[in-house]
């Protein structure tokens, strides 16, 4: 009943509160930075160098299957928040499983990646988190980790990519309770963080190490068991790290991992784990059976790696600035972003999907293509995918 | 090889960087606020009322059976960022039905209402977002809209609760560009804000206006298409909506809906949307068939505000304090946190789950009994659960 419960409120003349979009599209069409969606087909014929499903496990069918008998016993949603009745015997064992793989005290499951990033900053460093925390955040670190410092209301300080010296420096300038924040290896360019290097600076300043493993779960580390395992730091009282069930695992949500009074901590404080409805069941049991495979499977993530590094040996072979790749992603710098928009559209046309960065998605401003390589491509697959990617390159 | 890897980083004596956790704890655990997880079977015998399930689809066959089908057809994950590969035909169909069923020109969705909102928020009212503005935010808001007012780093004034005048007086003393921001059905009272008064106060000052329907689709409005239809605002210029699916769509994500060119600037603008993995298509494809299912019974929005008017009926009536449900949350007062705790708990052993909010998930401290209706309850369910409700009341 819109006019009559509008009756008593009056209608003046619409001013248009929504004008300033039309400018700043125009200033972003100006500068070539808009963007669109191009959703793709179930059964694209295109050699995917762009996801993130580095073991090849989305459309593994044990984990296509978890996920469908997930939906089937536990329901397609989790119906409420965590606190409430979103947590079941599902969440649980994904939570151990979880732990114990990535070599945690304990475990705490997010509906994405994102939101246990925003929930691990602030409840470890935010106002109510034991008095004022300050934290120190590499300029290189991922949106939903800067979110986060945002988020955290405490003091921040942004050093320096990659520089242990940087984060020593600030900590010993400091002096009081600090959080050091970092990517283990950085969505953009690939490259791995000091992580052994990192957690001494943090030691020496009884400081605290936050590593969001996204990119190093299922792909460096014993196994896959990521790039916290691997630097010796796992289950450290220390060191909390997060990850994604999104990228490796194949499905969606994330984790916070860490000792378990840290975990615990997450459960009573963390807004986007308490005001958050639960991860959906068909994703948990999809994460679960990825986890399962990648178990009896541990040389999916050597593949992946010794793939990356035959693009990367490729596209330097032919002549292009990219930078070694720690883990799966391979980073190729483009001359221009108009450039970078041509190279990505003609791969494309030449059967590749490759991932196109350009500003303001990159930090300094340099278009890049950015591979991602995958354990399930055939060897033929990556010549062929190489050949293109260095055909289709344009001229330096 | 942890060892080789550290080897040049000096490892000093070990501080305790989360020693303040256990002091927190502490804190928390003498002021009976700290949560612990209670993992669900897949079968509870329970009666539940403390779901977000409003009508009953989460364990609809149509819908797991579409979340079964997606997760076989499309994968577990959607991949990568829906500007890289995470774009489906299914989340653009999904896009398409929500805007329509809403009323709206466009929508963007999003792995969780937490992130929608965070994004709409920081995306219209940012720094980026064409110059400041003002954020005017109801004091009773969702946490997911007051992280995205925090992260906005825009001025920011909260307003008495559901108090189109405060808005009107705010919007006049500030002058400039502004966007009030209001859940439609308050998560912890369920009572309804006053859209339409909204709408005129911002109106009144070339102001948008920015509506969280979480707790209003699927229960208010012509069929369930949410209270921002209901008031007559959908698809109105200036205004945007924010819905979840993991509520009375039984999924999990949420969306953004509004004018085509909000949409559009999300697309290139939101963070929470760019860097973020898609929605996993088990749950995409469950939003949709749950629309599909309420398309065909649009009773089931009825049926659940009725139950929720029976069982604030039968609590008054008993002489406690509750707020008359505008859809289909309830809200009993307890004496104390603990009453509420002790109460929620004899409501289990009397097989009724409800849920208990306390501080700090109460703006206003006070503890309650949160109830939530569902369409698929029997009038025998409904009954027998106010009776174990009011029977095992603590004397007030
Ligand atoms: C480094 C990093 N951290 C966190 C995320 C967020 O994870 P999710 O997509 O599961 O939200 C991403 C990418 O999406 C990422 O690249
Ligand atoms: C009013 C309101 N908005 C947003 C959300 C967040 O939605 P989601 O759980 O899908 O992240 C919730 C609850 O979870 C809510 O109650």
């Amino acid at each position: 009943m819109p006019q009559d419960s509008t009756r008593d409120t009056p209608r003046p003349a619409l001013r248009d509160p929504f004008a300033w979009i039309d400018a700043h599209h125009e200033r972003r069409l100006a500068a070539g930075l808009v963007r669109t969606l191009r959703p793709r087909p179930a059964d694209s014929p295109l050699t995917d160098l762009a996801g993130n499903d580095y073991l090849g496990l989305t459309r593994h069918p044990e984990v296509t299957e978890a996920a469908a008998e997930a939906a089937r016993r536990w329901g397609a949603g989790a119906t409420g928040s965590r606190l409430v009745t979103g947590s079941t015997a599902l969440h649980a064992r994904l939570e151990e499983e979880l732990a114990a793989f990535c070599g945690f005290e304990a475990a705490l499951v997010f509906s994405s990646g994102y939101t246990a990033n925003l929930a691990a900053v602030t409840a470890l460093a935010g106002p109510d988190a034991g008095g004022p925390a300050l934290l120190v955040s590499d300029e290189g670190n991922h949106a939903s980790l800067i979110d986060g410092c945002r988020l955290a209301r405490a003091e921040k300080a942004v050093v320096p990519h990659a520089d242990p010296d940087a984060v020593r420096k600030t900590l010993a300038a400091h002096g009081g309770r600090a959080l050091a924040v970092t990517d283990s290896v950085f969505s953009v360019d690939g490259d791995a963080a000091p992580l052994p290097a990192l957690a001494g600076a943090c030691r020496e300043h009884g400081a605290a190490l936050l590593v969001d493993d996204a990119h190093g779960l299922g792909v460096l580390g014993e196994g896959g068991r990521g790039a916290v395992h691997a630097a010796g730091l796992a289950g450290a009282p220390d060191v909390v790290a997060t990850v994604t069930l999104s990228k490796a695992l194949g499905s969606q949500g994330g984790a916070v991992l860490g000792p378990e009074r840290v975990i615990r901590h997450l459960v009573s404080n963390a807004r986007t784990f308490i005001f958050d409805t639960g991860l959906a069941p068909a994703a948990a049991g999809a994460a679960l059976a990825a986890l399962t495979v990648l178990r009896r499977e541990p040389q999916r993530a050597r593949r992946v790696r010794e793939i990356a590094a035959e693009l990367h040996r490729r596209v330097v072979a032919a002549g292009f600035a990219a930078v070694r790749p720690d883990a799966a992603v391979v980073s190729v710098r483009a001359p221009s972003p108009e450039a970078a928009v041509r190279w990505a559209a003609d791969c494309r046309e030449a059967g590749i999907a490759v991932g196109c960065f350009r500003p303001p998605s990159v930090p300094d401003g340099v278009s890049r293509l950015r591979l991602t390589a995958r354990a399930d491509l055939s060897d033929r697959q990556v010549t062929a995918a190489a050949d293109a990617i260095v055909r289709t390159a344009p001229a330096a």
